[in-house]
């Protein structure tokens, strides 16, 4: 670290720094030597951009002195705080040593080290595989118990009343898994918060963020999102799938922890900021891979994060650990639900298999496709300017870490509160089939053999949630049932998104999609007379969830092939990405959002980016 | 053409071509100034890569002068054709005159350009998709009228004796379709020859191959392709897709036709090379997009062969010009078999939906995948080096037209004899059941209710061929029958691959390697006593047809997600991936091709990079 920091010279003669002073209020810190990589990801860093202009000197000018030459006058505490961030140094220097050492390399010597490198990238390919695999069980059992004590608490209680009982035991669940996840996030690693997608984007954009790749991160990471999930928060445990796999990729390519204070003296040769990149791009594509089962879409979610030149080898080895990782974590949770060899289950998420002869579309149904691409794009754009100004309202008033866990703790509670209250008044009952899906169903108030339809929405695991609201058949749900579930969701879901959390933020937005958009379906459906199967609800809350995403999030390329391999049907990927397109068009008149949006959001990262 | 030649300064001092002359002899025509896109398929044009050394003069100093300044002495004729080489001027010339154009360009002009960009590309795919489904259901017809005739009249002579009559019908009317197919190629238009995909890839590298992108070449192309599939020759109809989508590609974008003499006044913006190349690979990629219904395969296909930077926003046209592709050919294709709105048909070649329960695999059998790699890289590098002197032979003898007519007619005339020679001897009856995919199933000499299986496999359009191989329940082909139609298939795709007619090696591959992948299933399958599922031989089919293909064409990234998205199922991901890997290495240790290697068969263009 301190060599880079070397290499960076702060130029602190008045002139200049007047003009950065000025231009880049909050970057002072943080600046780039020669960016190699172009910053694909054009607006997110502008800023850092502009900074080009500046002259910046390639001598060492400030010899370590403890100042290191920052400019005296600091006016704002943000400033402060930008200065933790360095850049990494992507740029190999071709000086007389470094040309001698890679020509005393042999062809032998040189094949091993290509051959090391494949090895590594099964390696994260692997353990990110089984890091997706623990998250999975660890939340299936633990949610599993969770819903069963309630489930059994709310049967005993509703004969005989006293349900605000089972209300207070719920919300009592909730929020005691959401502390321990908000207590070891805040007071231990909170850099370990939201969906590290961000911290990642900036690491393979050339941003060193303390601590992002560090073995405690991970370890924090995927304790907090179990316990988040579970805990019953609007959450998803996608997106820190990929940080998890960019941590696991630098700990394994550099052969050494800081954490555990261990160097196992391999891979010394890639100790350096390059190959460092390219492995980690490997593992936030693993990380893609196993969260959706996407290998395709993860090689290409790194290459629009972090590429500016198409490397042959590099996009097949990152391809390798991503197939590699999608593999393990199907063979290993095959192995969990006793169908050893069955490997078509991929990712955390999966969309189940849509048939595509019920769900054929035809050509007149793509402007409402595209119509429905439009809502997206707008719910989207409030989504992300309320969490804007919550963001805003956090960094100002909830900045201690006592005070994040207790907000963490009453949202637990009041998503608890809001459901259970949802449930009690829903009116929705539906008659239990032979064949029912529901994991928990809860009767409540129902006859005999029916069930609460809200309780399907609520009360269950958000992947469960979405995967109902694709495939049940028609008449699940009433359509206001589906609206009020909307509604709630997408205010408890902005709430939380940007708590001090680990969460991701692609579940909830296909769980708000999928619920409307199975809504325009009903509506659709019941302004033609005839029950004509052109409607058909879950093809429309498909298309729902894909436009809600992309408002929330706005990628586009890699978001689309994501979102057909994990319906695992060729046939939806047109509609898919002119929804996908008009949600990013849409949403972008209505709130000019920086690509990498969600920069914005997220604790403590956002000082980089405003 | 003009100007671009003139642009491009033949340097005839004596110490240079002397050089020139040494290292590249048949180099002499086609220099490359300033090569902007790194030659990303390494070996390929690495002859050319060497010119860099040889100092490039950026002004003009051959005026158009008759003789274009070429050097006196050219010692072989291979050199006279070198010279109708041209470079193709990807790099923007950003003099005063282009800066200011640039500059005085309002915004709103310049998103109309970026959407007029959208609609062209559009445009590429909806055209390519009509390509698409008018070969196919050309093929289909004539194929179905061809194989319905024969049929009728085998029946008619089983009975009664003397099949020599319907083999002397069976070759004549293979003949009379590629004669015409020939014809057309040999003496209207020789670049219409092979699948087009070698000069696709000088293209989009800077090497301007006169006419390849004409709309001539692209008629003589569809048809010729339609006659020689029609023909019965070992050929696919895949690999000349991709050079139509190219050729409407450049059509579209340039808003004129050279074989039309029309201009029609539009997208003039658009006349440069930098803009035409990147229309021409989002035309590429449509075309691979409707070949084999894999629209991110086609976009990665493209990357692959064209592009060294990163390009967001040009990689996401691509993308939609693939989308629109296959959702074109799927759309006409479902109105034409009766199922309008189903469009779970992609592609022209459909490998047909692996049911995953069916087909699981174990641990245990990938180092089996592995080895049929290793067996698939051999036999490609057999047939690339039988291959390989068939061209030399080729070269030498058969270079007048009507020579390559007739060669093209025998190799007809001897496909329908040996065809029909091994179903005559074959004992390899089949019952046939009730729910029989056989379109044309032949009885012959087998007993009522049965059919010959040899006919399957050799009684049909490939297409069919590799899905029953795939499909097909175990004991639908005995092992002597797979095994004698891999040894002649395999002997007739190598001599018919480089004769006059258009035609793609994907689909002869893939039979090919489904043949014997199947016979190494039913094999491994005989030597456990118990019959266990798990070496089911359609499985090994597909691993077989993988690694046959890898192991001749020898590209790989694209090749995998082609791949995976023709069998529709990501499980299959990771063996197919080991099995192309393993391939590419065992077929470069046993012959070093250059990664472009069909460049190197392709009739005419070798010259370029022997």
């Amino acid at each position: 670290m301190a060599n880079i920091t070397k290499k960076v010279s702060w130029s602190s003669r008045g002139d200049e720094s007047a003009l950065v002073g000025e231009e880049t209020p909050l970057l002072n810190g943080s600046e780039q030597p020669r960016p190699l990589r172009q910053m694909s990801s054009g607006n997110t860093i502008f800023q850092i951009d502009r900074l080009s202009t500046v002259d910046l000197e390639e001598e060492i000018t400030t010899e370590e002195d403890p100042g290191r030459g920052r400019p005296k006058e600091i006016p704002h505490n943000e400033k402060l705080l930008s200065l933790k961030f360095e850049s990494l140094d992507y740029d190999n220097i071709e000086n007389q040593l470094f040309l001698e050492e890679e020509r005393r390399m042999s062809f032998m010597s040189f094949r091993c080290l290509e051959i090391s490198r494949w090895v590594i990238c099964g390696l994260i390919g692997f353990l990110t595989g089984l890091i997706a695999c623990f998250i999975d069980i660890a939340v299936e059992q633990l949610a599993g118990i969770k819903y069963k004590v309630i489930k059994e608490n709310i049967v005993k209680f509703t004969e005989a009343g006293g349900l605000c009982i089972s209300l207070i035991l719920w919300a009592v669940l909730n929020s005691s898994f959401v502390m321990l996840g908000a207590i070891m996030v805040a007071f231990f690693e909170p850099i370990a918060a939201g969906s590290g997608i961000p911290q990642i984007k900036c690491y393979l954009n050339g941003i060193k963020i303390p601590r992002v790749v560090r073995l405690k991160t991970l370890v924090i990471k995927v304790c907090g999102v179990i316990c988040s999930v579970v805990g019953g928060l609007a959450v998803g445990k996608e997106g820190p799938m990929i940080h998890s796999g960019a941590v696991v990729a630098a700990g394994v390519s550099q052969g050494r922890s800081t954490s555990l204070k261990r160097d196992f003296k391999i891979f010394e040769y890639f100790r350096r900021d390059t190959e460092k990149r390219d492995f980690v791009s490997a593992g936030a594509a693993a990380g893609v891979s196993a969260a959706f089962g996407a290998p395709v879409g993860g090689v290409l979610f790194s290459l629009e994060e972090g590429a500016s030149f198409w490397n042959q080898m590099l996009t097949w080895r990152i391809f390798f650990a991503s197939m590699i990782s999608t593999f393990t974590l199907n063979f290993f949770l095959s192995i969990y639900h006793n169908k050893p060899g069955d490997l078509s289950n991929p990712g955390l998420i999966n969309f189940g298999r849509f048939e595509s002869e019920a769900m054929a579309y035809n050509l007149y149904e793509i402007p409402l496709f595209i119509a429905m691409g439009a809502i997206g794009g707008i719910l989207g754009a409030l989504f992300n300017f309320l969490n804007y100004w919550l963001t805003i309202f956090r960094i100002r008033y909830v900045h201690r870490p006592c005070l994040q866990v207790m907000e963490a703790m009453l949202v637990a509670a009041v998503t608890a509160t809001v459901a259970f209250t949802m449930i009690y008044f829903s009116t929705d009952c539906q008659p239990l089939g032979p064949d029912h899906t529901e994991e928990y169903p809860l009767q409540l108030f129902c006859a005999d053999g029916e069930y609460n339809s809200m309780a399907t929405a609520f009360f269950n695991t958000p992947e469960r949630s979405v995967r109902s609201l694709f495939h049940n058949p028609r008449g699940t749900y009433n359509s206001l049932t589906l609206g009020l579930f909307t509604l709630t969701y997408f205010l408890l879901a902005c709430w939380t998104y940007g708590l001090a959390v680990s969460a991701g933020v692609f579940i909830p937005s296909l769980l708000i999609g999928a619920a409307w958009g199975r809504l325009c379906g009903i509506l659709l459906a019941s302004t033609t007379s005839t029950a004509s199967m052109w409607a058909d609800p879950g093809k429309y809350a498909l298309i729902g969830a894909a436009a809600q995403l992309g408002g929330i999030v706005r990628m586009t390329l890699s978001l689309t092939v994501i979102m057909v391999e994990a319906t695992g049907n060729v046939t939806y990927g047109l509609p898919i990405m002119l929804v996908l397109m008009t949600a990013k068009i849409v949403g972008d008149y209505f709130q000019e959002v920086r690509k990498g949006h969600m920069l914005t959001f997220d604790y403590k990262l956002k000082v980089v980016v405003f």
